[in-house]
């Protein structure tokens, strides 16, 4: 019937979703230039973020957004040149974070490949609990794995991908409480002596969520005091086991941090490596920033000792680029005791689901390590992006955006009006003051408590011009600062050329 | 300098993806073309997958898969052309989870608007945690969570988008814990009595998960008898409450399921919730399944009294049809005590991202109510999907899946050779049957004992034919049967003919 017909512009205004495939088998060609028309959105989207001339975001706030975009759910159908409006502008009024000098977050940039593989996994659209329907990317989630476990550096280890670092740290969290405490899973913590946990104070905050959720209370994870640029004071950790030790409290995880989310900082996992064995501890790192540096011959050193760890985060959604979410728990399997430790502390038997009588190998069914029941595919962005620029081209994406951090600390040092907050900073997370010119020749004590609203100032200035965008926040020591994140792949020397010189330019009107 | 050529098919095989955006800014052409080439593949899979003609699987046991497609990470980056092979051997050899006869799980389908809207949601990249990065997407979660509330029949309610019905699960029974146990957050179950909950033997395994994790313990979580077609009975949970508080324990959280995962059982939410009422017991139900049913004014009768609870999880990726995964979890906000009560629950004052000085209202900000810290933009997808069919379109396409549910269920119980398992089915889910000829006029606890292994074997010789794909399962008082669901919008009748006249056909031939 209609399958010689194409959608015209004009028609799309009369077209609706029900009128295409599935509903309709015969209208392929409609639905195709339907697709075609969206695809034409997203292209034209991502030649604009590419542009430096272009925003990086049109600010609005929230009251003044609510005017300027229909969010309704209506009784009717859109037609589809009205969907196609809608993603319009969705794209026109949100932040474009692929954008060369988007440096708001830990994950920025888009890298085209992992879209691509993104946009490949929605249309297959499968659950990654059974080899029965998610075969192949049952076996390119082990073949990954695989790989990162060797270069975590360890002989053999379990995985979970898993919705973001948070949900990692819980994972390896329970899974130390049952490697240590097994009848915990079926009778709970009530017979449990007070068990507690250590991480720096620096450290993320899902740790302490991790231990609040898992009824080991907040209160319960232990803040180590970090030194000066935020690594984790070692001695300062083992005094702490001891104390708590004495009260009768039973120590069980220490959360070590490879890249802290502020500073970038890492604190000295084969000292922290060496108390644990001391006192019987699960070793956890949280490499969920800093992982990617396992790629670089040249920085891997920086997570030295992280072979001892017993688990580690680490998502490949921050530094390797990956579209957000991806994130992965590994758990050494070197020893005997903790194999199918994932399996062990997850699973729950539901035979309706992961039955024995399969008619193939049902080992490769992850759904029973896994505390999700439907899982998300978020493999296949990650390995066709791994595919699409091996091991070397990793080495020297990574290699680059470290120089690119030693260009921008460089600049910073010798710019007046800069100074560092962190000196040398020792990652991609460059921390720094901009000191407006009435601050400077200030005592102390009072141009810091002026400092304090001088980065939200620049801020909202900046948002307000949408030139660029970098995140500030403060530091119980230190006030307010921005922090800077060079993890974007578009980023060049220019690009921080043009943030230095942005923030001088708004610090004069303000 | 490369600007106006175009990627021919001769030089893809020579280009790679560092030569493309944002590595070169110039070649948006070879980037277009690139991503042009990887649409061409998608829409042509699309096309395949619904034709009927074709397979649903090409089946492969996993020894054998491995041999098929090079998984490995290369030391040296693949071309342009060896991406675009992979993004075709890896759909080839996958499950066309949106072909018209893939009946294997309670998510099937393709909603081709719900996948456009994900592409459009890969682009963006974005994060959820702060409207300063999600502007639109923040209020668009707001919108729609208030249009889901209002459909649950709550006055005020709030919500949060998580990865899956599990973590809604989880967030449900940590908000609960925290209502009624404010100190644990802090503290850790130590001090409190040895906490219960309850759900029937029919739910989902996620809430004896949750209980693990949390601390729980899996043995805490009661399994409450169902009658012969799953229902959860209620005078059974009354007892075993009373037992419980006997015993000492601390009953508070209690689980009813709308629509169970095996059966579409639907337990009796008003009994439920008087037994809560009288025991001061926090009630959640699980209508992860069952919830899209709220959007047919014909079918919500069988979500009676789900006003009364006090938390909801429901996966708009299941019956609604949106892409994996979209779940939520919804909070009852009627009694002051409950406002804010999930940024209660989860906040762990990260300053470093939910800073106070924002130049916008915070209260936009979701991170703090949030177990995640990064969270998945899951919210787009569905909104424009929900758009594309309005409040009408949902109910018709809902009540068109019920009305081809009762399809089936006639087909099966005057086809000879079948039987139902629970006649009348009470949902979407059909379980029965296959009896094949040598079976049929065996004593039944014969019949019984074989017929437990027929239903594997059927969905083995289906698996290889890949012609169709349909579960089966085990339940402790009923040999293997298989689990008919009807969730994918591309039925017809004629595939539920199909499936009938080809489990005979394979049953012929064992």
């Amino acid at each position: 019937m209609q399958s010689n017909t194409t959608i015209t512009s004009t028609n799309l205004t009369k077209t609706y979703a029900s009128e295409l495939l599935p509903h309709n088998p015969r209208n392929w060609d409609g639905t195709k230039k339907f697709l075609e028309e969206v695809v034409k959105i997203l292209l034209e989207y991502i030649n604009e973020e590419n542009r430096r001339e272009n925003k990086v975001l049109d600010f609005h706030h929230p009251a003044e957004m609510q005017n300027l975009i229909d969010l309704s759910i209506p009784d009717n159908p859109c037609t589809l040149q009205e969907l196609l409006q809608d993603c319009r502008e969705v794209l026109r009024l949100g932040v474009r974070t692929g954008h060369p000098r988007f440096f708001n977050q830990i994950s920025c940039g888009l890298d085209l490949i992992s879209m691509a593989g993104e946009w490949l996994t929605a249309t297959s659209n499968t659950n990654m609990f059974t080899y029965e329907i998610a075969p192949v990317f049952t076996l390119m989630e082990k073949e990954v794995m695989k790989k990162m476990v060797e270069l975590i550096g360890w002989q053999k280890g379990d995985a979970i991908f898993a919705p973001g670092g948070a949900i990692s740290n819980l994972y390896a969290m329970n899974a130390a409480r049952h490697a240590c405490f097994p009848k915990c899973k079926l009778l709970g913590q009530s017979d449990l002596p007070t068990l507690c946990i250590f991480t720096s104070e620096d450290s993320h905050y899902s740790i302490k969520g991790a231990a609040a959720v898992m009824g080991i209370g907040a209160d319960n994870c232990f803040s180590i005091s970090t030194d000066f640029s935020g690594r984790m004071i070692s001695e300062a950790l083992e005094q702490r086991i001891i104390e708590c030790k004495k009260c009768g409290m039973k120590p069980f995880f220490v959360c070590a941090t490879a890249g802290t989310t502020v500073y970038g900082a890492w604190d000295p996992i084969p000292q922290i490596a060496d108390i644990c064995d001391r006192h019987e501890l699960w070793l956890h790192v949280d490499a969920a920033w800093g992982g990617g540096l396992l790629l670089s011959p040249e920085y891997r050193y920086k997570l030295c000792g992280i072979e001892r760890a017993n688990s580690v985060t680490w998502n490949p959604h921050k530094l390797m680029g990956a579209l957000l979410q991806c994130s992965a728990c590994f758990i050494k399997q070197e020893l005997k005791k903790f194999w199918g430790l994932l399996f062990q502390t997850n699973q729950m038997s539901a035979d309706y689901l992961f039955q024995q009588d399969k008619p193939y190998d049902v080992n490769f069914d992850t759904g029973d390590k896994a505390m999700q029941c439907g899982r998300h595919n978020d493999i296949f962005k990650l390995w066709l992006m791994w595919r699409s620029k091996g091991m070397t081209g990793y080495r020297r994406q990574i290699n680059r955006l470290m120089d690119l951090a030693a260009y921008f600390t460089a600049r910073i040092r010798e710019t007046e009006g800069y100074e560092l907050v962190v000196d040398p900073p020792e990652f991609l997370n460059i921390c720094f003051w901009y000191i407006p010119p009435s601050l400077r020749n200030m005592e102390k004590a009072e141009r810091n408590a002026r400092l304090e609203k001088i980065a939200p100032k620049i801020k909202a200035k900046m948002m307000e011009r949408g030139t660029t965008m970098v995140g500030y926040q403060p530091d119980k020591r230190r006030p307010n600062f921005f922090r800077m994140i060079i993890s974007n792949q578009a980023i060049t020397k220019e690009d921080l050329d043009f943030l230095i010189e942005e923030i001088i330019s708004i610090g004069n009107e303000i």
